[in-house]
């Protein structure tokens, strides 16, 4: 959007808190007048969010996976994904994740779009992809402390469901966006 | 969703940081068969996105703001929102922030849904409203470091752009899937 008057420059940057899935960073910004603040923001890896779509007898039905979430302490109903491991690339991570978490593989992933989760707070980005043309596997291949059911819901149940438990994973919400914008009729 | 075997019990939780916007604990989670394990997770202040809506010679528009995030150091086109002040309810946070933000206050203003902005880190909710039956109060009410522009866009350009910059905040995201599922026609 070019130079709108608007823009901060990031002057200086200290960690102060670090822990497996994030760092803690106290930044030191000026303003476009000049102000001089101090901003606390956290990096943590990229992740992908899989919107996986079967097609049974031509209607078409999610996958989801319900987990225990440890910040809202609740069980969520979601798309599957997870965070890249180190060199790997936004298709590869979504497609393992996909495979890992619901034993469903990929003929076909598209991606749709990408968002920042919390641009105010985190510098990271989450990718959203389409996977299609769904393989059953067998079995999951699940970490130690993840226990994970899969399980179809129709597009209408999901639609009418959001943000209320328990659909209430917001950048669920996000995928879902851009996935009804390329299929419109499902609204 | 009852007791479904994949929900953990928090033994324990201590707080290893602390900043003006949140703060960073380690609990000690039980998992459903005895594992014991440490999780971090976040605390923050609960907050409001509101969804705008003119109608202009019987059309839509949404009232956006473009400003810089401190996260992913961008400049984003959003909705209007923020976090709720000590004692305030979800609908006078919503109408607060839109006037404050956007200068325009609402005749309507009604909760679409809710939603955790990040279940697995954080322990927060983002509640989503619809404001409607717009009036001009003239000027904005800005905080010392907030630099904010309005602008009016259609939704059919809002659509489109999702998941791309300068359309990158994920939480818009899923506050436009609520507000598309009252207004279909719009997708």
């Amino acid at each position: 959007m070019g130079n709108s008057g608007l823009e901060w420059k990031r002057e200086s940057s200290r960690k102060v808190f670090d822990c497996p899935v994030f760092c803690v960073n106290e930044c030191i910004c000026r303003s476009p007048d000049g102000q001089r603040r101090t901003y606390t923001v956290m990096d943590a890896a990229d992740w992908a969010i899989v919107v996986p779509v079967l097609e049974i007898s031509g209607k078409k039905e999610f996958i989801l996976v319900r987990q225990w979430r440890h910040g809202s302490q609740e069980l969520s109903l979601e798309f599957p994904g997870g965070v890249f491991e180190p060199g790997e690339d936004a298709p590869a991570a979504a497609a393992r994740e996909l495979q890992e978490e619901t034993a469903w593989q990929a003929g076909k992933i598209r991606k749709l779009g990408e968002f920042r989760p919390n641009p105010a707070l985190m510098s990271n980005t989450v990718h959203i992809f389409l996977a299609e043309d769904l393989h059953f596997t067998g079995a999951q291949d699940l970490d130690e402390d993840e226990y994970i059911e899969t399980l179809q819901v129709k597009p209408r149940e999901l639609i009418e469901g959001m943000g209320r438990p328990p659909y209430v994973h917001a950048l669920m919400g996000s995928a879902l966006t851009l996935y009804l914008r390329e299929y419109p009729q499902l609204v």
